[in-house]
This record gives structure tokens, sequence and C-alpha cells, in this order.
């Protein structure tokens, strides 16, 4: 597996590498701040996911390369702005100052800004079919919106008591949403009929869920909180469970397994 | 004119009143928010430019309202980020208190981060070809990003001096690339040919530059404070006279010379 997932990872990295280099049209300060937060050495687990997904359905990865980079700068937009003082008030992020503390408040706010934009305009440049990439377009808006990240964030930061129907809510919306849309949108390149990106979907949302779980494990948060360590180590089971049961319906999921596996049992 | 102008505008108010009603979901207090800013009374010039546009190019105007709202929806989500503390920190927009005023920092962030995703998606609902919604998708992210309202946004916050053509390059990507897409998006979702697409583009651009040169007049502002108001008149005068003769390559134009007319001699 480790070898496909950084030949996977070094595409995403040369992709981005050289979308924000310096065009000296005066926004370069703001290509910086991009740049800085994008190259810092994330683990590209969506892109790697929209990737894998588009070669499972019979593309050649590369033709999903602009989708899948869309979907990390996305990734790394909703990052800037969770970390602003007004939100989770972050000053590290990736052991590096966060965005707003290398460049101030209203750099952050404008790479994140800019940052969303540009995944949109990312997305539209894959080389497949104009269909094929309006349908990535719907299935990222839908990711980034209410329903998705946005609406996560706010229920996230939200007062009302913190229940496990609520707490899924929140990570449905926050985590796994943004999963599922890197697997669908992987799908979608590939022209893959709809059902089938549904149910690339419904498998990056179980995915999802379960690194969640993960992560609130590792840090004593969240499900981890609410229920005990060993339910919330159940809850993974499930999650995981769920996601492997949904890859019975693609072929060549050897990789996906053991990507899923690895993923929800991570220790970082 | 005035009776198509108010049926385009009661038209986006009932599509954005319907859409940001209560959906009970947990995150009504993030799509009040929303419906607080996108419903204070704008004048709605893009989207009524969208849909006149799509008309003059063979459309119903009524296919591409979700595409216009689309417009609108980007275009408020802009005043609230430009209105934050860390941008220009204004309190009042419209006689109102700003979004940050009445919902408080964390919430104006999610709602303006919320109501860009929420234009695309609204953009991919219009009920034209997903190859037409696709080239909306791409016009708005190319004025969404640093090539539009972002890196305007940018390079109008930045402390280089103030010249003739940086003034020129920030209206062109803060307030002309927007009116651009507008235009360029009706003639879209018509499913013109792209030179038309392109044309509508120029039109768009160049009333743009002749708005912001009026709001510049109005407020002693911009090319007003750099050129003096004459000179300011002048240059408001010559992108009016480019915008009007780019109208030559459309017919069934008097709408549109006559909102030209009055946008550019606008006294508020």
């Amino acid at each position: 597996m480790d070898d496909r997932y950084e030949y996977y990872r070094a595409m995403v990295e040369y992709w981005l590498t050289g979308r924000f280099s310096a065009a000296h049209d005066g926004a370069d300060g703001l290509r910086e701040a991009m740049r800085y937060s994008l190259l810092a050495g994330g683990k590209r687990v969506r892109p790697v996911l929209c990737l894998e997904f588009a070669r499972v359905c019979g593309l050649d990865p590369e033709d999903a390369l602009p989708a899948a980079c869309g979907i990390e700068m996305l990734h790394t937009y909703s990052l800037i702005h969770d970390d602003l003082p007004c939100m989770d008030d972050d000053d590290e992020r990736r052991g590096r100052p966060a965005s707003h503390k290398k460049f101030g408040e209203t750099t952050a706010v404008l790479a994140g800004d800019c940052l969303q934009a540009e995944a949109f305009a990312a997305v539209c440049e894959a080389p497949v079919g104009e269909a094929e990439r309006f349908r990535c377009c719907r299935i990222l808006s839908y990711a980034a919106g209410a329903a998705g990240i946005c609406g996560g964030q706010f229920l996230d930061l939200g007062e009302d008591p913190v229940t496990a129907e609520r707490l899924t809510a929140t990570d449905e919306r926050k985590t796994a949403a943004l999963m599922a849309a890197a697997c669908a949108m992987g799908a979608a390149c590939a022209g893959a009929e709809e059902k089938t990106v549904e149910r690339a979907w419904g498998f990056g949302r179980a995915l999802g869920m379960a690194f969640q779980c993960r992560d609130d494990l590792l840090d004593g948060d969240g499900f981890c909180a609410l229920l005990g360590a060993e339910q919330c180590q159940a809850l993974a089971e499930t999650y995981t469970k769920r996601a492997l049961t949904l890859l019975n319906g693609f072929h060549d999921t050897a990789f996906l397994r053991a990507l899923t596996t690895e993923l929800a049992g991570r220790s970082n």
C-alpha cells in the first residue's frame, strides 16, 4: 500500500507546488499565504482517496489530479479559518505558526476565502468531460456548505449540550462530508453512474466517521469523552466495518481496504 | 426599464427567501445569519444583469435564476467578510448592524464561508444542461479567487502606494470581475458560444469599472482622490462608452443600455 500512497502523495505535492508558485501579479503575498498552509506536510488522505476511486472506477488517476487537489485546498481553507482567534484560536498547526500568527488575521481570512474559490477553479480544470466536472463541483459545494463543513463547524462551536446525536451530526458534516466528497468526486471524474458515486460517498462517510472516532480516542475528546474509550472504540469498529462492506461494490479494492484499516487504527 | 428591473428583483427576492427559510436541522442559526445579510434590500444589480443576459441570449430568465442568485450570494459573502474587524472594520451595512455586530465574529466568518459554498451549490441547481452549469461554476470560481474578489481585496488592503495602475488592478478584481461574471454566466446559462460569453464578460467588466468610478465620484475616494473629479468622470465615461460598444454584438439591448447609463450616472 505504501508505494502507491507515496506515489499519489508526490503527485499532489507536485501539482500544488506548481499551482502556487509566484505569479508577480501584485497578489503574491496572498499566494504565499495559501502556499504556506497548503505545503505544510499534510497526510493528503482526501486527495489520495479521490485518486484511488478514480482508478478503481477506470480512470487514469492523473486525470483526477486537479479535482483531488481541489479537495485538499478546500480542506486547507477550513483549517486556516478553524484556527482563527474567533474560532478555535489555535496558534499552531502541524508544528508551525498558524496562518493568522504568521501573516496576520486579515491575510489568513483572505487566504482561506481564496482557497475555497480556487478549490472550485481547480476542480473545473480536470481533463475530463464537462458533465463530470460539473458533478464534481456539485459534490464539493454540498460538502463545503451548510450540510458539510460550515454547518459542522457551526454545530461544533454551538452551546447546545453534547449528545451522541448532536456529536454524530457535527462529525458527519465537519469531518465525514469532505472524505465522502473525495471518494465521490474520484468516481464522478471517472464517469461512474450515479449509484456508484453514491456508494463511494457512503464509503467515504463511514471512513470519515471511523477516522473521527479514532481521533477522539487519541485526544480523549468527542465520543471518547461522552461514551468512554471502550464504546468509542466499538463505534470506530462499526463504522470501519460499514466502510469495508460498501467496498464490496467495487473491484480491485485491496489498497482501499488496507488504507481503511490503517486510518481506523492509526496512532497520530 | 423599471418594470423589468422590478420583475427580476422580485424573482431574486422570492428565490432567496425560499432558499434560506428555516430547516430545523441544528444549523438554523447559521442560516439566519446568511438570510439577514442576503435579505437586506440590496439593489440586486448582479443577478439582474445575469437574468437579462440569459434573456438576450435566448433563454427564459427563470432558468438562470439559481445562477443569478448564486452571484448575489457570493457578493453578499464578500460584503460580510469585508466588514469584519480585521478587514474594513465597518459596524454598519445598509443602515443596519453589520453581520459581525449582530451575530458576533465567529458566526459572521462562518456565514460568509457558507455563502460562498452555497453560491456554487445554487449555480449547480440551474435547470439548464450540465455543460452550461459547469461553465457557470468555472466563471464564478475565477471571479471569486485570486484573479477576482479575493485578489482585489488583498490589493485594496495592501500598503503599496496608490497609483492609477494599482487602482485599476484592484477595481478590476474587486468590483468588475463579479459584474463581468454575472453577465457571462447569463450568456453561459443560455448556451451561448464562447466568444459571446467573452463579450458579455467584457461588457460586465467595463460596466463594473464605470460603476466603480461613479462610486469614487460619490465618495471622493479612489480615482477621484487620485486624479480629481473631472478626470474620474472622464474615466467613467470612457468605460461606459466601451460597455455600450460591446453591446453591439447582442440583439434587443435597450434594457441593458438604459441600465448602463443609469448605473454610470447614479447618485447613490
